[in-house]
């Protein structure tokens, strides 16, 4: 139940690559936190030429930034798997040291998180959260399953 | 005094949409809270086609997904209003079932908010706040409300 | 070891400026908070028309919106001086009136926080963090300052 902004310049990733690394992101999230992967959303940013500094300068090497928001109430073990598997998925997939990755996780209340028109439940509380949907958002669910 | 992004993909929204929905949130805003409806920033962001990613798989659903930081210092019963609030206007304008929008809150402490110019008060203390501000900004402010 | 990003009209900030404002944020960063100065990522947004409101209006004046993330750790006196610092930057680069310049800082704590591949550092725990890295990636580092 989290959402993952992946910002890199425009045209570094093509769209095999972000779908790779949408469905690697989103598997990482599922093992390392135990949440069904049908809840990960992703999204990703072309940052256009010009845009992009780093210590102060225009960006000259590669660089891909994934920022990502989490429910609360993951443990510190969780959260640092979750870091490096990400680290992990961008270098593999994007083919890029690791010094080229950056990853931020924010964390929020899951009172403060609607999904699919509702607000979360607290991490572990996922089974109770799904019981009680309407049918046909269950079926829309399956179906991204 | 909070900033919303819509996220939604590109084409979905169109200006007369945007505006209902940025003037539907900055009203549920100010109900919500009690905070004046002129401090609301909302910035809408379209999404362009395969960089949205949900469970892993290229979205193949309608998404809205609206992100805001807002004062810390609300109570629940405040941010669970919001929360409602914000699902309804979007299902309302856009005319979507509500299992396909997603609301995030973020806090954050007014001391680490700027807003024209200057740091924000804690909540209940914006007639102080505002009491403060020079005659031009004022103005300003009077011609937005 | 923050990140900024900066939302403004798009046309708003040509090159130049955009170079400047992220070379005075980096530097006001790296003053207010001693970090090195390497260490920070400006992104800039630019704005579509018609994609930004205010009070629940199309934005009809000059605006100019920062957010940070930055590490958790800093005392109140280095945020304050660091959300003054960079509205007067971008007062003094953009030539605006200050009431059209936000700032919001968020914080993270930094075992949340990847950068050049590694989770980062509590801060005051820089140069041990720096002296762990590899050759190449100093080398890189090196570079960059």
């Amino acid at each position: 139940m989290p959402t993952y902004v992946v910002a890199a310049a425009e045209g570094r990733l093509d769209a095999q690559l972000k779908r790779a690394i949408a469905s690697g992101i989103t598997q990482a999230h599922s093992e390392a936190t135990g949440a069904q992967a049908f809840f990960a959303q992703v999204i990703f940013q072309d940052i256009a030429a010009g845009n992009h500094f780093l210590a102060g300068q225009p960006m000259a090497s590669d660089h891909i930034f994934v920022h990502g928001e989490i429910r609360a109430g993951r443990t510190s073990g969780q959260k640092q798997r979750l870091l490096e598997r990400i680290v992990t998925i961008v270098v593999d997939e994007a083919r890029t040291p690791s010094r080229h990755v950056w990853v931020y996780l924010s964390e929020l209340s899951p009172s403060q998180m609607v999904e699919f028109g509702r607000v979360l439940p607290e991490p572990g509380r996922e089974a109770q959260w799904l019981e009680s949907m309407s049918a046909e958002d269950l079926r829309f669910l399956d179906a991204l399953g």
